[in-house]
């Protein structure tokens, strides 16, 4: 990859591309982009200089014409989800499917299977596509600024909007559930009750969305004088099968655990499924908090206390967000998380 | 529609295409391709000859060059659902990308929100990007062979391929779940606990997932001695919502009821949903059966009876096939359906 870049930057012909002048200026794409085609976002004055100079020397011309054919969209508005199959996704991904079928626009969707590479392809793919919108839905990675933050300035380039759900390290219109207040919602709720020997059962620490979930519960937890050991948390995939292993591998490493807090409703659900074969009873033995409100956790057994966020009108709102005219600055819409109590927790079993 | 077309046919200039040879004569346009671009299946001689008589009116020239071109394709697959937040739809869809990604494609999800207009501009949709083949997942409709059928025509005759699952009036490899029998499983089922007052709570009738589970219910149900009324059916959407607002009409029509047969699971668990308002306990007063299968069933309280349809398997399978390489006839790939016996059905309750 390295290699085909640098044969590209040295070869005779051929007009430079926004992409030479970057990396001769050793600067992002979408830095690149501010600075040569007149957006009114703030550059550093350093890296600007620097971009200018980068551009005079490959002799890069800003090519209207060919930006105006280049920016050809079509009624497509490409969605990238995680997991097509996980109902959180759904839910988001129905809420922005309304909106765009309101406006005339087709949506097509596209599901990464948790996999960073995957995202950049479909990134790039829909850029084909000349879709005019992208929306990633799934949390956001620790590397985001990487190569799929230069697929996106790319496609942002030649005219596409984007926005994302949920935090990302990325300079898009964002909205942005208040997972970290749902924490320590969750925190304060389990103190409340009683417990002090709490675990968490958590999806990958490289995703924005449990970190942000699990700072909120911990900074919480912990003002109210509670610990949280390290073997009281177990990460495992953000998914159903996941919350039954981490749920028994927690239980294992702790049986005096009292009350789980899982960082997803699907994850709580796995719980829900492994505890019985345990001998625990829910929530006589042991209380289960999830995070979501998935459609289906008032309908299991007991029915879930979770903490809810409103997932199609985050869609929908991300939807309406790529399809109003372009701002100068990044939207960032925050939703509100609400804590449901429902039957998975109880006060702590007294001893004996 | 009919002007713009018939403008067409009547132009003076620019060669003639496919559509207006096969408007000409009368037939579809999977027909007429069929007989001027060399597949192997067999035409009615007749409609052949009509065929041949319209191209040769129009001066229809089969050009291999274009044909080439636009055979080329794209490394994606098209996959057209009903509604993206049933988890019957993202089951089938895990497994159909899990299978494209094995084989180095991406997948594009786009959801018709049950509209079938939308269906057929989503078809057009895929293949001005070039996709390679397409899955119609949804449950085909009376009227598939029309609107639908002449786009999906037109996008073979592209060299595009399709699958499709379930039962659909379409030309193409398709994967067939057993629902007829399934539907005949429950009638079994309920007959053998005692039920004689059951009612049916169906999504729309022209849908002929819908047809054939009710058809494989009745005709066993009748063959076992038993009655259904017209009004112990209740037509609503196939949805956990349609579910709710089709159970509480069905005891309001008939109070005696003892078993409910929901057609899909989403409906069974609108229905469990809806009982407990009406004071009816499950199984204790009345018994409810869905179909499907989907994978939170298990999960609800009490766990949903149902009829398993292997979906990701289906998915993938569909997939497969339009990844294989092409067949004279269509494939017709049956899937079997089994009887998940769980905890919302009982004996009938003995009087008083």
């Amino acid at each position: 990859m390295n290699q085909s870049r640098s044969d590209r930057s040295r070869r005779a012909s051929g007009p430079a591309t926004l992409r030479e002048v970057a990396e001769r200026a050793g600067v992002s794409l979408a830095t690149a982009s501010r600075v040569l085609n007149g957006s009114t976002r703030v550059v550093n004055p350093e890296l600007a200089a620097r971009v200018d100079r980068a551009a005079a020397e490959l002799r890069y011309v800003s090519n209207a014409p060919a930006q105006a054919l280049a920016r050809a969209t079509t009624s497509v508005v490409g969605l990238i989800v995680h997991e097509v199959d996980d109902p959180y996704f759904a839910a988001i991904a129905a809420g922005a499917m309304r909106v765009a079928t309101g406006s005339g626009l087709l949506t097509m969707l596209a599901s990464t299977f948790r996999d960073a590479d995957r995202e950049v392809d479909y990134v790039r793919r829909f850029q084909a596509q000349r879709v005019r919108a992208l929306l990633l839905t799934g949390s956001g990675r620790a590397d985001d600024g990487g190569r799929l933050g230069d697929a996106l300035a790319e496609f942002v380039e030649r005219g596409g909007r984007v926005a994302v759900i949920s935090d990302h390290a990325l300079p898009y219109d964002a909205v942005l559930p208040a997972n970290e207040r749902g924490g320590a919602q969750v925190a304060r709720l389990l103190h409340d009750l009683g417990h002090r020997d709490v675990g968490v059962i958590s999806g990958p620490a490289e995703l924005t969305t449990v970190r942000l979930r699990l700072a909120g519960f911990c900074d919480e937890w912990r003002r109210l004088g509670g610990e949280l050991p390290d073997e009281a948390l177990c990460t495992a995939d953000f998914s159903r099968a996941g919350g039954r292993s981490a749920c028994v591998e927690l239980m294992e490493r702790r049986p005096g655990t009292t009350a789980i807090f899982a960082l997803n409703d699907l994850m709580a659900v796995g719980a829900l499924a492994a505890l019985p074969d345990l001998g625990l009873l829910v929530p006589r033995d042991l209380s289960v908090v999830g995070f979501d409100d998935l459609w289906f956790s008032a309908d299991v057994q007991p029915s879930l206390t979770t903490v809810r966020l409103p997932l199609e009108e985050m869609g929908a709102r991300a939807m309406s967000l790529v399809l109003d005219a372009p701002s100068n600055r990044p939207h960032r819409v925050h939703f509100p998380a609400e804590l449901v109590v429902r039957g998975t927790t109880g006060p702590r079993r007294s001893t004996g």
